[in-house]
């Protein structure tokens, strides 16, 4: 047999990707059975599951890729581009991460892989948001983790809202971060 | 047969709701099977679905007991009380939340009425707002529509982080939404 070259393991595995994401979007994280995740990807489970070892590792790669994707726009362009391209998100998708959370809340080892997933990135939102600090942007009297503890809730108050399909008001929320950070 | 009386009604009503909330907080909204319900509650499904329609007639009376007991707290000890009160709250409990907004997102009408739910008490709280922003306590240039849908973002952020098991700051989140609404 041929050896699988890297670029058709790359295909295949963003076919596999994407399949899951629509899948996990359209039936939800335990509606997405391994049959209509077959159905949707096109491929065998066994093809599916040589790639990825669980459901699990499935949604843990969306959603470091999504975190890499917001963090890496966060970096660019700022925490309100970050706003705006939530608020823009698929609600479908966003919320999947809604039944995710729970079963994080419910296993703790799974839980702190999460918190620690991406290490690099959070280190380096943590030091744009001190240079922020430093440049005057946002108010320096405050622990830069307390600023971002801050921005992570309006973050995931927004994507709750979104996931649950209620309107948000990205302008009008942002006005009230923008005070809130405003130097004293 | 005697008639049931009202009081032994009321009783059985709170034994259902207090049952349920357990049952749900221990294996989620999914989890919580009518087998499951019947054993937490101690009552059949029959004597159960007398005064419940449906499971999600147990939740929506769940939440909206939660909800009426935060709005009360609203208005008698401010927004920060409700804060610190959620940051208290069962985290098993308040995970229950993030898979009902899964299925508020995929059913409109369920959502519609979820939104109108307890309509005086959110007027009240909206009344509320804008005697904070008359008496200087809120800044004024913005519309209490506005305060009251940053306020709605921060309480669903934190329910989030809480859901999923995460630690949250109430003190240090307070110190910025208290910058956010302060006059200019």
């Amino acid at each position: 047999m041929p050896k699988v070259s890297d670029s058709h393991r790359a295909e295949r595995r963003r076919q596999i990707l994407d399949g899951a994401r629509r899948a996990f979007a359209r039936d939800g994280y335990q509606g997405a059975t391994v049959a209509r995740l077959e159905e949707e990807i096109g491929l065998s489970r066994g093809a599916i599951f040589s790639y990825f070892p669980s459901k699990w590792d499935l949604f843990y790669s969306l959603a470091s890729e999504d975190q890499d994707r917001f963090g890496r726009l966060w970096l660019a362009e700022g925490f309100e581009s970050v706003v705006r391209r939530i608020c823009d998100e698929d609600p479908e998708w966003v919320g999947v991460y809604l039944e995710a959370g729970r079963m994080l809340r419910t296993d703790p080892a799974r839980r702190e892989l999460w918190l620690q997933r991406n290490p690099e990135l959070r280190t380096a939102v943590g030091e744009h948001l001190a240079v922020c600090q430093a440049d005057g942007v946002y108010r320096s009297d405050l622990p830069v983790e307390s600023i971002g503890a801050f921005l992570g809730v309006v973050l995931d108050g927004l994507a709750a809202q979104i996931g649950t399909g209620f309107p948000v008001d990205a302008d009008g929320t942002l006005t009230l971060v923008r005070a809130a950070l405003a130097p004293k």
